[in-house]
């Protein structure tokens, strides 16, 4: 991340501590929490030396002009990764492998052409650099054969080019991040509606890049169903599609655009629906099963009357947000909550928001609460929900206050048909909970649903174990691979949402096949000859493959 | 078209014939339906000699079985064409300067391979041929640079492979037919709900390749909406692509098969949302005016509560509508519409359609109607709704009607955003004005807008005129290269659902640029390097370009 904390999530002003009854629960759980380890200083971290040539440097400089490259060690570091578990690992221990040889600004599309077309010319291997949120190494200054590697940061092009308030469609320059938007937005009433974990810093063009869902993608739309029109630059040209409705003008190239994650080019623009700003109403409800909740969101979808948010905890998850409640901060609410769950028994919690005018929310909610109940769930009033929304963006603080204590926290997530979800979730946790397991760090591992399509949901799996120190990464290769390989043999998709990166590389070929995987290459081969863009990500199998 | 008449659209038992009252309305506002034209027989029609040569066809009757190759005149007059006017002019004049050397059928998606295989050794170009109701030349029997070539009936490949009723989704294979989907689909209570005007005709995997819309795609999506997973053999490799929600792994490549009009290879399943079966309900409505009308339906969509089905026609077409239906059989009905919205002055039709439990629609349509009284609109009861679904399926036999009183009929289409559609609608309606009236043919244009979406809406246009009797394509040409460059010129899409086939292709590049082009031909590279399917559409910029 370009800002804040160089070694984990975010600003220092939101950093987490660990209570000691959560410190007492992981200790009890899974034997961790009593060591402290320290991020090491910026000033200590070990980096490559910098490669780029002084001709390279002063043409690239030429084209942004000289204030807009740097090659400082701050700069270096906050665009050397992103912030995957490997990610975390690397930065804390201060030994960065790969870091980009310069950080560049380009202040206008045609600066970014002008960019990629010199780096394609002197050999300079280009990485994308929007938010620098990527939890699966989509940012990692990899340079494959090339000479060396810019980190391109996109943090000066933040424009809202276009407001079309008739079609409700906005047109946004790729750098611009989402409250930045939200904020241009709003003083026409309007907003995005388009709201990750990543929220706070997440770009536009990286949203569309990687394919984000944000968590109210069941009522409003993943960024791919709001994307209308997309502008990329590529070395070797340029794909202009300006915004319109759907069409039967051949294949959908915007399609091939989001989700490209920068192998193919630089998204400079998109264009993306907007919606009218509306209230919020969160609440929670307690499921009796997971299974019970599964069938409660499907029938909720189906009918036509889902939320915008909808979330189910499973049985681990609604435990375990329970007990790291404690008897702290949030008592009150946590308590009245833990006693009505308790009367469900092994319950599940459940977390709905609906956004709109009163009286249509009113209508749809009565229709939701009726399936709701119908399928065994009582409701818990609003303040679990309005718990889920303070907290919605503080996740990643408690992952780094977990760090600290010696303590691995990842995530991952698929998704999948109704008819084999719950077996998919099954499948994922007892694959972590064997290979961490294995290897003497039994697993906590949690799961939620959050994100409703008629013919399927999304799956987002958390796990804790105690890290094996001195062997972090290959612990969570491990894990890593044992889920992936379970998520394909299950028929999941590899993600869901997090994107390819480098991390789930090895699965794409199991996901689109070799044909689909040498589609996107031609397609890369076109708009990328030299093969300058984000090398190691999306269509490469990278280092590991997956067990066959 | 494979089944019915030979010259025209579908079966002879549903012929309809014009009365004289709409032949006394043609007379005074265009001129024309005095003569009397009748399409040659069948066996007079001059068909090209046929070019596959024995080796190619022992070879590929060895895939498919002697039995399921054929190449006699009926089989090869009914595959070489579609039913767009160009076709139909020259399939009524009995002069096919292109017509398939051999039907082929085969009969699994493994023949289909090894047929694809055959005929690139061979170079056999392959024409994939589902219903055959393409009208922009989609199935047009071009060999591009081949030697000879066949047109590859998928009618044996019609089997219901799966269903998955909790996620509502079912795999067919390419060549099932929408009704005979819907009636497997019926057993189990379920619907596809993809209602084309071809629907009685149309093959599952040919409107996939076409991006068709449907009539109740503001319900229910369009088919690209619909598609889940799809399976393409092609004669360099098969895509393979499961039944899946959305991902985040990479660009989808689904949506580079939709659309791919046969250029790619060949759709042998395709896996799509169905839905339960409802009770439908139609109902007429009376506008004010086109823009109050378009509003209208603007606000319905951008509520969240528009029907399935909402149709708007302009002042032109609601006005044609009620001369046609005139003092014969619909005139009850008709009349009583036609007093209401002349009270309505300049009035203009609106059409909605309703499915659902009757209590979801109850709520629904309540809300919407709301928004159609505060735009002005008055409702006009069932009856010219329920006439509008009646007849749904018989506009083209309507068009064979009026050509063979020598009346051009001829449809296109188009979306753009909300904020500039009456523009669009009036750039495209004065530039058919112009280019037909400039060759002494004034014509009647008339539009409706019948897909919405809440960025903008399609624009269908139906333009009647005299024919110019022995130059009959070249004022086709005349009109349809003037309402092209009208379309591009005004920001709309080239085609909304009618798909690009031969007769769009000279515009695919001002829609998708240069680059948007070479990356589809990149594509088809990797696919079909010898270049035998479907040449000459898609992306091809065909014999005439459009004007600067």
């Amino acid at each position: 991340m370009a800002d804040g904390r160089g070694w984990g999530w975010g600003e220092e002003a939101h950093a987490v501590e660990l209570p000691p009854h959560a410190l007492a629960f992981l200790r009890e759980t899974i034997g961790a929490g009593d060591v402290r380890r320290s991020p090491v200083a910026l000033d200590d971290v070990r980096l490559p030396p910098v490669a780029l040539g002084d001709r390279a440097r002063g043409r690239i400089a030429a084209v942004v002009g000289a204030e807009h490259v740097r090659d400082d060690r701050e700069a270096r570091v906050r665009h050397a990764a992103g912030r995957g578990y490997p990610d975390l690992v690397r930065l804390r221990s201060g030994a960065l492998e790969t870091a980009p040889d310069a950080i560049v600004w380009p202040g206008s599309h045609e600066e970014v052409v002008e960019l990629l077309s010199t780096c394609a010319q002197e050999r300079v291997a280009v990485v994308p650099f929007g938010g620098g949120t990527s939890v699966v190494g989509g940012v990692e200054a990899l340079r494959g054969d090339c000479a060396a590697v810019i980190a391109l940061d996109l943090g000066r092009m933040d424009a809202l080019l276009a407001l079309d308030e008739r079609s409700l469609t906005a047109s946004f320059e790729g750098g611009l991040r989402g409250p930045a938007a939200d904020a241009l937005l709003a003083a026409r009433g309007l907003t995005l509606g388009h709201l990750p974990q990543s929220y706070e810093y997440v770009s536009l063009g990286g949203a569309v890049a990687t394919r984000s869902a944000g968590q109210a993608s069941t009522g409003f739309g993943r960024i791919d169903e709001l994307l209308v029109g997309v502008r990329l630059a590529a070395p070797a040209g340029e794909l202009e599609l300006p915004p319109r409705p759907p069409s039967a003008a051949g294949p959908q190239l915007r399609e091939l655009v989001a989700g490209s994650e920068g192998v193919l080019g630089v998204i400079t623009r998109v264009d993306l629906r907007v919606r009218p700003v509306a209230p919020w109403r969160y609440e929670g409800w307690a499921c009796r099963s997971f299974e019970e909740g599964v069938e409660a969101l499907r029938a909720l979808e189906q009918h036509g009357c889902a939320p915008a948010v909808a979330r189910l905890s499973d049985e681990e998850e609604t435990r375990l947000s329970l007990a790291l409640a404690g008897s702290g901060g949030l008592a009150a609410r946590a308590g009245r909550l833990y006693l009505r769950v308790r009367g469900r028994a092994q319950g599940c919690l459940v977390i709905v928001g609906w956004s709109g005018e009163p009286a249509e929310v009113a209508q749809a909610r009565a229709a939701a609460n009726r399936i709701l109940r119908a399928h065994g769930a009582v409701a818990l009033g609003s303040p679990p929900g309005e718990a889920w929304a303070r907290g919605r963006f503080r996740a990643p603080y408690l992952r780094d206050a977990l760090l600290d204590h010696g303590v691995m926290a990842e995530t991952l997530e698929t998704a999948g048909q109704w008819s084999g979800l719950t077996a998919l979730h099954d499948a994922v946790r007892d694959a972590l909970r064997d290979a961490l397991g294995a290897r003497g760090a039994a697993p906590l591992v949690m799961c939620h649903v959050s994100h409703l399509y008629p013919t399927g949901a999304s799956l987002y799996f958390t796990f804790l174990a105690r890290q094996q120190q001195g062997s972090e990464l290959e612990q969570w290769r491990a894990a890593k691979h044992a889920a992936s390989d379970a998520i394909a043999a299950a028929g999941g998709t590899i993600t869901h949402h997090h994107a390819i990166g480098v991390d789930h590389a090895p699965w794409m070929a199991g996901e689109v096949g070799e044909t689909g995987l040498e589609l996107l290459r031609a397609a890369k081969a076109r708009l990328d000859p030299q093969g300058i863009m984000n090398p190691g990500k999306l269509l490469e199998r990278g280092a590991s493959a997956p067990a066959a």
